[in-house]
């Protein structure tokens, strides 16, 4: 199971869409997640903590996350948002670290939820203040009717192996020295998955790639995208580096990619975090063709 | 090819993202994508018609399309948008049945930029007015500092097959009696597509499904979808009508699904539209089983 996968929380979209419902969930059994900002809430076992709907502030927003073995579950909108494309933040990494992965993905739902109402509380449509609505899953506009969703932003991100058997990998700008992953690049209005890839792979890398297929799905709420796991061929080796968008792009051998997923000393790269679908997808290849 | 995909352009990254370069692009060669309000200007052999930037409207946004052939695309974002989720639009479903399969593609990806920044003029954040940046790939406020990018939402459109052979297929609310497709729903933010093919599912039919694989994507501009098409089996045919979704489910034998597809007098139902994936996907089904 991919990290941020597995929610066990029932969405049950019937109450969420239903305000007599709804209100029906909010009572006693409700369930309130402890939030420090954006960061969990956790007690000393390493668990999620939860409190009762009354801890929230008198004015916050209360999202319906759906049910736990039939308790309702809901989490408050922070003051603020984050939005930063990279997770720079220390305590966010040792939570992931800590949490079992049932709740992180109950985390990681909640963040996304969250994070999006606190940067959204305006109508893109006209600017005037929107309203929460349908348990957190819309939020609407009084003003111009306008209806606005939480962002789901998908994201390719691809294994490009040469035909020789090497694999590319590419290290981010900003990235630590030495930390390769996969390529990766937003899918974009009027293209397909497939056409996405090879965009992003061409724009990065000067590379174009043929057979494009896909291998797996990831939520990654940082702030809220679906990582869509894919494998491309390469026929040409030659790398033309976008300095813009990649710090460094490398070929690697099946050796070198075995030995550092192993972090082996001496191994040619430090392997991408654990959580990632980047390292899912890395350990698939090492087990598909080796 | 499915229909939208295969847009000839150039995206053209190095030159959105350089604001001298994207100035330099907008001189003599620079083409304008004709467009009366959302709809596609074409000529008498039904293929889209372009002018000059001059003819944009003096206070007009303009969104840098790609490179076609090296000649720089733009087009202008009108006074309205339209989110209408369906296609209620006559003189647009004739317009997809004239355009060239390229030209539908490139006119798909220019609706969906033009119809986002038509509908996002405003911050989400602060409410303030934003501004058009890097080509029309991103807005910007000046007020918060917030960027704002063109929104792709991922839809996972499944086609359940029960153990036994047969499909599942539903007709939507308010579409024509007789017409079934397959069922789809947004991939929601903490959600993989293999999960959220699960949910959607079970919501609209009661059915649980397993063994989700992903077959085909396609982009599809009514707003700005990524239809991400998927195979499902299920074990149990036991359907649970949710009335609030959708307004029939059934099931259909290969021989019923084939007779449909053929536009057969007596069959069943109505098969989708062709430009949908949702007919793509049926194909391989009855070339893959068949």
């Amino acid at each position: 199971m991919l990290a941020f996968c597995g929610c066990r929380l029932d969405r049950a979209d019937h109450i969420r869409a239903d305000p007599e419902a709804l209100a029906a969930q909010m009572g006693w059994r409700a369930r309130l997640l402890a939030l420090d900002g954006l960061l969990p809430g956790m007690d000393d076992a390493g668990a999620l903590q939860w409190r009762s709907l009354a801890d929230a502030a008198p004015d916050a927003e209360l999202v319906f996350l759906g049910l736990d073995d039939g308790k309702p579950c809901f989490a408050a909108v922070p003051e603020r948002g984050d939005n930063a494309p990279r997770m720079a933040n220390p305590a966010l990494w040792a939570a992931m670290a800590a949490l079992s992965p049932a709740d992180l993905a109950l985390y990681g739902a909640a963040r996304s939820l969250v994070d999006w109402h606190a940067r959204h509380r305006f109508c893109a449509n006209c600017g005037s203040a929107t309203t929460l609505a349908k348990g957190g899953w819309q939020r609407n506009c009084s003003s111009c009717g306008a209806q606005h969703f939480p962002r789901t932003d998908p994201v390719a991100i691809t294994l490009v192996e040469h035909v020789d058997g090497r694999l590319m990998l590419g290290r981010g700008l900003g990235w630590p020295e030495g930390r390769f992953s996969a390529l990766a690049g937003f899918v974009e209005p009027g293209e397909s998955i497939e056409e996405g890839v090879a965009r992003e792979v061409l724009e990065e890398s000067g590379v174009r790639v043929r057979h494009v297929s896909y291998v797996a799905s990831q939520p990654w709420p940082f702030p809220s995208q679906l990582m869509i796991g894919c494998h491309a061929y390469a026929d040409d080796d030659a790398i033309a580096l976008d300095i813009a968008e990649m710090a460094e792009i490398a070929w690697f051998t099946r050796a070198e990619v075995a030995a550092a997923m192993s972090g082996e000393d001496g191994a040619r790269f430090l392997k991408p975090l654990d959580q990632a679908i980047a390292s899912h997808l890395i350990r698939w290849w090492l087990r598909r063709v080796g």
